[in-house]
C-alpha cells in the first residue's frame, strides 16, 4: 500500500523502517527539510517532503506529531486527500482527539502505539519498535469497520499486540499505568531535593542506586511529555493522583500508628498484585 | 586474616566468595546446617559450622542475618569472641544498631554495604557483589581508629566505594533515595489496584509497559524488608514522606489549577536534579 507518515520523529520514523520492510511504498511529511532528508538516507521513507500535498497518493497516512499538533495537522492535511484514505494518529490520549477528528474526517481510527525509547528524533527510530509491545485502536460507533480492519492489518504487521478500547477506558487505563507513575516519580525526586541540609543531599545522592535510579526514571523525563499528560487527561490524572494520595496516606498512617501487620499485609499485597502488570519476561533488562 | 561471616545468604555469601578469592580465610556460621553445606559446597567458606564457637578464630566478624536479628547474634557472640576482635554488620539501618552494639562491643563498626539483587540466599550469591557500589561505614567517637582501619582495607578489597558518615546521616539519606521509594512505589501499585471497573483494571494490566515496570519495581518487593524500613528507620521515613507528600499536592495542585507553566518547570526541575542522583553510566541496563 501506499502509506504516509506525517512527523518523522522517534515513532513515525520507526513506523516507516518496519512498513517499507513489510513491502510498503512509505511517504513521509517533516516541516523541516533537513529532517526529510536524513528520513530518506536513514532509509525510513521512499520520498518525504515539507508539503502535505505528498499524503494526496497515500492510502493510509499516519499522524505522528507530538500531542498538540494532531488536531491541527489533520485540519491542514484534509483539502490534500481522498475521502477513501484513511487517518490515524499515535497520540497517548485518545478521547480529546477521537472527539475533534472523527466529526472532520470520518474515515478516522485513533490510534496508541505503547512503545518508545529515551531518545527522540529520527536518528532515534530503529526497526521493531512496536514489535511485542501493546497497540490499542479506539473506534467509535461512526468509525467505518473497513477502516479498522485496515489498520488492525498494519498493526499485526508491525508483530504489535492488537487492543481495541473506547477511547475514555484507554485514557482511564493509561492515566494508571503512564501518566500517574510520572507525577508519583517527580515528586520522588522533588522531595529528596528538598532536603536542606547540604551534606545529606550530597550522601543520598551518592548512596543512591538501582531502587532510586527506577522509581525515579520517568520523574526525571521529558517534562513536555508530563505537561500534555496533565493538559489532555487531567480529569483521569487528577482522580488517579487522587486515589494515589489516599493509599499514600494509608501507609503514612500504619508507620505512624505502628501497626507493621497492616504494613505488611499492604507490601503483601502490592507484591502479589505487580506481577499482573509485569509481562513475563519483561524484568530482563535485555528484553 | 581469618574473616567470619554470620549469616550466609546473598550478602554473607557474596562477602565469602570475594574475601576467599583475595586469599583470606573464611569461616561462615549459618542456623541451618544444610546451608552450611551448600556454603562449602559452592566454595563460599572455607569452613561453616550452626556453631558460633567457630567464631574463635576470627579476627573481624561480619553479621549478616536479617537486621531484626543483629543485636540478638551480637549477644549471642561475645561469649565465644576475644577483645581484639573486630566486629561489624551489614543492616541497612544504623543508629539503632550502633546504639545498641557499641555499648556491648568497643570494637564495633556499623557498615552497610549498598549493593543487592532481586534474589536472595545463598544460591544468589555472586563475585564482585560490592563492586563499584556504595559501602558506607558509620564510625562514632568511642570507635578504635585501627579497628575503621581494618574494615576500610576489606571494603577496599571489595572495590566497593567507600564512605564514613554518622549514623543518623546515613539514616536519613536512606530513607530519602532507599526507603522513601519503596513506600512511594508501592502506593502506586496500591492506587492502580483499587481501580473498581474490572475492563478498566485488565485494560491497564494489559498496557502497563516499561514506565510501570521500573516506577514499580521496589514496591513489588520483599515486605519484610519494607516493614523492617518502618520499624527501624520509623522517624526518617515518616519526615521524608511528609515532605513526599507535601511535592504530591504541589502536583496535584498545578493540574487542579491548569497552571502548566508552574507543572512544566516542577518537571524540568526534577529532570535536572535526576542525574545528581544517577551515576554515570548506571543506565546502562547491563552494567
Amino acid at each position: 500500500m501506499n502509506i504516509g507518515i506525517v512527523g518523522l520523529g522517534l515513532i513515525g520514523g520507526s513506523l516507516g523502517l518496519d512498513l517499507r520492510s513489510q513491502g510498503h511504498q512509505v511517504l513521509g511529511v517533516s516541516r523541516q527539510e533537513q529532517n526529510c532528508q536524513r528520513a530518506i538516507a536513514r532509509g525510513v521513507v521512499d520520498d518525504a517532503s515539507v508539503d502535505l500535498a505528498l499524503m494526496a497518493a497515500a492510502e493510509i497516512v499516519f499522524i505522528c506529531t507530538p500531542l498538540a499538533a494532531i488536531v491541527p495537522t489533520v485540519e491542514q492535511l484534509i483539502p490534500y486527500i481522498s475521502p477513501s484514505t484513511v487517518l490515524t494518529d499515535v497520540g497517548s490520549v485518545k478521547a480529546p482527539l477521537v472527539e475533534a477528528i472523527a466529526p472532520l474526517w470520518p474515515n478516522f481510527v485513533g490510534g496508541h502505539p505503547m512503545a518508545g525509547t529515551a531518545d527522540s528524533g529520527i536518528e532515534a527510530a530503529q526497526p521493531n519498535l512496536f514489535a511485542l509491545n501493546p497497540y490499542v485502536l479506539t473506534p467509535v460507533a461512526t468509525t467505518p469497520p473497513q477502516a479498522v480492519r485496515t489498520l488492525e492489518t498494519i498493526v499485526l504487521q508491525l508483530r504489535a499486540t492488537l487492543y481495541h478500547c473506547r477511547p475514555s477506558d484507554h485514557d482511564r487505563a493509561v492515566s494508571w499505568i503512564s501518566h500517574l507513575p510520572v507525577m508519583v516519580s517527580a515528586g520522588l525526586i522533588a522531595a529528596c531535593m528538598s532536603e536542606t541540609d547540604p551534606a545529606i543531599l550530597a550522601l543520598a545522592q551518592q548512596l543512591a542506586s538501582s531502587g532510586f535510579r527506577d522509581t525515579s526514571r520517568v520523574g526525571g523525563g521529558n517534562p513536555e511529555l508530563g505537561v500534555m499528560m496533565g493538559l489532555y487527561n487531567r480529569q483521569e490524572l487528577l482522580r488517579s493522583l487522587q486515589h494515589y494520595r489516599h493509599q499514600l496516606e494509608g501507609l503514612i498512617d500504619y508507620i505512624e500508628q505502628e501497626d507493621w501487620i497492616a504494613l505488611e499485609q499492604q507490601l503483601k499485597s502490592t507484591q502479589l498484585a505487580r506481577p499482573q502488570f509485569i509481562q513475563e519476561g519483561s524484568e530482563n533488562p535485555h528484553a
